[in-house]
């Protein structure tokens, strides 16, 4: 199974008044994350945006262990967590240094430009062994 | 049990390249909609910041049903699903017209200054009132 | 010359660590603005992109005389202050009660779908008679 | 005078429907490349606001030349404008490759916690020292 670790620091717009990181910005770092993760899988998601795909969200989880401070950097481990059909689970931990402050997953569709799953097994079957590479598992 | 109804209307500054609302403003949509329940139950959250208390986020559960384009207008009906101790938890739907697009869900700590988490009904009666009211329960 | 005032209320998303409301989202500010001021004048900008045509920042003009917090009830005071081939100048006022917190201006393209600068005299007259109007001018 | 080069990659949630990054991130951007600028120059500005003192942002001048697009690296070149008294001014410059894509200056207050100037000549010498460098001017 394929990991992935990228780094971000904090910005001071990510910054809430409680002097922690709003929760919404999580959302955000969980993309970068998982755009990277892509990125060293198989291609960039702009590269699969224009081949006409799409990845919409469809749902996430989030869990706040601890709480990120303006120019903390942290380490985001990113994982596939499963695949099925035209839908996938990425997984996510967000350390600072050893410590561990969130844990969340984000479903996806596979979709076409107008939003209609695809079965990319048939469709795009370079982006298919990709996905079944991070899994870890045989195509 | 209360239910607020809240109206958003989708800012430009909203969307991305997919043409529809960008995940993590669902976030921010929450906490606007949590604020404005919190308002007709009790007072303003401003007011609870004032008084020394905080509702940190802890954990969120997002189900993207369908989209939101720029200018639509959203309802948000939210309520207080549980409160224990020193946490709650608040449930939304977003409506746009007859049209579910989005069910939620936010989870909540109540804290001092310092983060640290607080008995309200010993420390802020006013308040555990309030919260039992939200949820249609006696006091 | 019209004038249009919209209401926004600060949302706690829009605060940073100094406790007031980050620089960034008074651009965001200006465009809700902006939208309510053409839907008065004339259409909404979602029906403007529907129709072909877009208009991008080209420049922004900013003066910070106050600051925002959290909750507080702001009016933003829109007016155009300029316009003249393809292109056109607002300016906004955000007060706080009487008190004046923000001056601003924005300058836009009037642009096709690619970004192309568009006559709207010849192309579109409906907009140009209501940019004129809003200017205060005889067409 | 001093010069820094910061590196961004555009995020997707920083794009808009119009295809391109929202003109409400640039000041995002150049808050990135300040905190960089500032970091190289004498230290982080967390250790500015720990030692109880804070830039706010008094004005802004944004020239769009270009556009930014999903997952364009921009290079950033900053630098200190001007410095007088409990005032200075950066400025930047914005490319993708060899596109200049965008010129902007911010404007800043050096104050206390309180949003109260200060002289940091008195207050702060190793940072008036700084400043001093980073125009390239004697001490």
């Amino acid at each position: 199974m394929m990991e992935k670790r990228t780094r971000i620091l904090v910005r001071y717009a990510d910054t809430d008044q409680m002097g922690v990181v709003h929760n919404a910005n999580y959302l955000t770092y969980f993309e970068v994350a998982r755009t990277e993760y892509l990125k060293d899988l198989y291609t960039s998601y702009k590269a699969v945006e224009e081949a006409g795909f799409m990845f919409p969200v469809t749902g996430a989880n989030l869990s706040f262990i601890g709480n990120l401070k303006y120019d903390d950097e942290m380490v985001i481990v990113t994982r596939m967590q499963s695949f099925k059909g035209a839908r996938f689970t990425m997984e996510y931990e967000i350390y600072v240094g050893d410590r561990l402050v969130h844990k969340a997953t984000t479903g996806h569709a596979i979709t076409d430009k107008n939003m209609r799953p695809v079965n990319i097994k048939k469709v795009y079957p370079a982006l298919y062994e990709a996905f079944m590479k991070g899994l870890g598992q045989p195509v």
